[in-house]
């Protein structure tokens, strides 16, 4: 059945997975060219064929096939990453899971969830709710990404602060490897909720943007959805009152499930964009969410409030879902309320997820903001301040080359200034094409175990090749 | 400086890290030759020298020699565990961190502490309490233990089914290598709270016992430490109960802070030990946590009690904070409480750890009881019932050789049910030496990529020798 290797890669592959299973025109190839980061927007690189595999022993048959050629394979969820993570930097072959998105199976009692990873986070959330339970990760671009693209780049996004990332709630993968052979860490067939049996493989994989090995089923952790959550809103006349105040509510022993910043570049797009919203002014304004039961949550948002007066300027709550869910649509609409500030410009996702030491926070936004006059560039600044997570909305028109050239240089610069103040270059993004030459200055030493795991475990370099490690960042210092 | 290789390795190790941090007498090796584990009582595996090391170059020196010479290094945190993990299975170095006991920073604004390996895991909660912060992983040995041994077993306790267990909470780590090199995981430099930079090391390291590198400092996150806490405490008919009400606060959105189970062995053996505590009858009694802010527990504790009292038979709470902690103590003398109520015999730690599926804990005890029942061996049962952890209490005379048969043949039945069952050999504790064998069950294929990872880091195998891995259980099946 097999056809020999001497034959076009989409034809062996289509002899392995069946014609319906290949894309190879180059019309229909295109949308694999590029993912959210303006990396993939300058360039095309687009793969000699995609893989739409319905079984993990599709994966597996593709995975032995580009390993006898030593052809570059690249995985694929939505696409929504902002890395070049899932865009073949170097040709060959992209696994897309447009077509398993399964949910296997829902085990409330247990605490947990068996998913594919072409599961897109909304529709999985959807799936828990009947349940009484959900998916604590909730990155930005849940209505689109998947729970594999989540699982690879270790995404999060405000819940983290309360709930950790996606790493806390992988209990088991089950991962085809570069020879094309299929393990499942965690316990072959375990469904425990905690381990400490053998090394943590588990843990090795999330995170590892397919450079080890393709995520093809997912064991999850999940927990059960509070019923209540509420949102005060603080306003502050300096960034750095923003930092005391989070730290007058952890004196008094409460970690919020949320801390949100906007920057007053975003506090502004959002007051044009949303009048109605009211936002107070300030150099900063804080959202911050507590979750419970409904008793918990009416005297939760009390004492929130009373402790984040007296560093703020304003403050008020909302209690009432239909508020709190406003509150945060508006919130999320933060890159339209930036384009609007900025009419002819486009938000480019470039140095986008610095994450550094809380207290570093107004330091680092400061600093950031001088190098974006210095350069001419609009910058809008928003993030998950409860762990450090500092957003950029880069804007620029990328008919103007030397725009492009400053927004280059812009984001280089906030790189290094993660690295400077304590901080690093993703909080919650992941690595990609677009962050590996800073793995050194970040990593030092480290890089190079790395290096050695990688290469021990895709000897040939086929998985996702030029993504976290490249050549420039792999040599020694 | 450097004796030849030639010389008595204590020599040697004298030249390099001064007289007095090296132990070769053979009264003073002895205590190194055990931990907690029945495994290591009954054999004398002293190393052939111990180290005390003051710093990071101390042991990185140490470590190049061992590695000029191929002497297996084994590191020692106070020798709690109970699975011969900190042990010399095949003698050479123990590098014991009792010296490198530092909390080099505590810092509540960016919610993180840095320690030294050597720290005891109840000095640290001591230092961190004035700062209103706590460290949530929290084992059963955490007035001995040490911050090294729990990140190197990825220990936990009765709060890891709200909190998670050490791996949530190491941020980076200083790690030496098989080679002596010295790297920091989590970012050379960093004070961030979270990152999806690279590939995760932190968390290969953590739980990887000492085969992979030797841990010597540690970056930690550490949390707001909640007011307030109280306990409900329920009697149940019938074990499967217990898993009902469990669920029953799922379903209510409600995630308690712990849940403990004693099963009616541990219920009758706590009764004749405390009889003050006034502990209900019942096939099972569950403790349940709640924590926050005093409002908070005040309301959730009613809440807590009405929802389990639709499945138990007697409920209570406790909400002052000594009746609280009077029942916590008693929970802690399950082991004290287990032995008086059969004179003549000791505890020993075997078959000690397993973690199953919440609702395969009902079935895993029952059957645990018969296999003990046919052995004619006492056992009592208790554990962390939220996250599936059953701890049992094996109880023999040492004296008497069959009846230590008879007592190993059930703790190998004990591991082989979890697996059966979809649990796993160790929730919290370990693989070690006495658990390698079961790795190949558990883990099936993963176990050889495993081994890969550990051939890589450690290449001449000197890195604690005998523990996770061993012949039987790296074969192929």
């Amino acid at each position: 059945m097999a056809a020999p290797t001497t034959a076009p890669l989409a034809d062996r592959l289509r002899a392995i997975v069946g014609a319906d299973a290949v894309i190879d025109d180059r019309a229909t190839l295109l949308p694999y060219a590029y993912d959210a980061s303006f990396w993939s927007l300058r360039q095309n690189r687009a793969p000699e064929a995609v893989v739409l595999p319905r079984t993990t022993e599709d994966v597996a048959r593709v995975v032995r096939c580009a390993a006898e050629t030593g052809t570059p394979i690249v995985a694929r969820g939505a696409g929504t990453g902002q890395t070049g993570g899932a865009v073949a930097a170097s040709g060959g072959i992209v696994i897309a899971f447009s077509r398993m998105r399964e949910v296997i199976a829902i085990d409330r009692a247990n605490l947990q969830a068996v998913v594919r990873p072409g599961l897109v986070f909304a529709d999985f959330q959807d799936a828990l709710r009947p349940h009484g339970l959900f998916f604590p990760p909730d990155p930005g671009s849940g209505r689109a990404c998947t729970l594999g693209g989540m699982a690879a780049n270790n995404a999060s996004g405000p819940h983290a602060v309360r709930w950790g990332t996606t790493s806390a709630y992988v209990l088991g993968l089950e991962v085809v490897l570069a020879d094309g052979a299929v393990i499942w860490t965690g316990g072959a067939r375990s469904r425990a909720l905690k381990s400490s049996s053998g090394i943590d493989l588990t843990k090795l994989f999330v995170g590892s943007e397919g450079t080890l090995g393709i995520i093809t089923t997912l064991r999850l952790r999940v927990q059960p959805r509070p019923p209540a959550r509420a949102v005060v809103l603080a306003a502050y006349a300096a960034l750095e009152d923003t930092v005391r105040s989070l730290d007058d509510l952890f004196a008094a022993g409460i970690l919020p499930s949320t801390a949100e910043l906007l920057d007053t570049s975003a506090v502004t797009a959002l007051q044009r964009w949303k009048p109605d919203l009211a936002l107070p002014d300030g150099e900063a304004v804080l959202f911050v969410e507590v979750e419970g039961t409904p008793d918990h949550v009416a005297s939760a948002v009390r004492g929130v409030d009373a402790i984040v007066r007296r560093r703020a300027t304003v403050t008020r709550f909302a209690e009432e879902e239909a508020a709190v869910a406003r509150l945060w649509a508006a919130r999320s609409g933060m890159a339209a309320a930036a384009a609007l500030a900025h009419p002819g410009k486009h938000r480019i996702f470039a140095g986008e997820d610095l994450a550094v030491p809380l207290t570093e926070i107004p330091r680092t936004i400061r600093r950031a903001r001088e190098i974006a006059a210095e350069l001419g560039v609009a910058v809008t600044f928003y993030g998950h301040f409860g762990d450090g997570n500092v957003h950029s909305a880069i804007l620029v028109d990328p008919a103007d080359p030397d725009e492009v050239r400053r927004a280059d240089e812009l984001a280089d610069r906030l790189h290094r200034l993660a690295i400077e103040v304590g901080g690093t270059v993703t909080g919650e993004h992941g690595t990609g094409a677009v962050r590996s030459r800073y793995m050194r200055a970040e990593h030092g030493d480290a890089l190079d175990v790395m290096k050695r795991i990688k290469d021990e475990l895709d000897p040939k370099g086929i998985l996702n090749p030029g993504k976290i490690w490249n050549e420039e960042a792999t040599s020694r210092r």
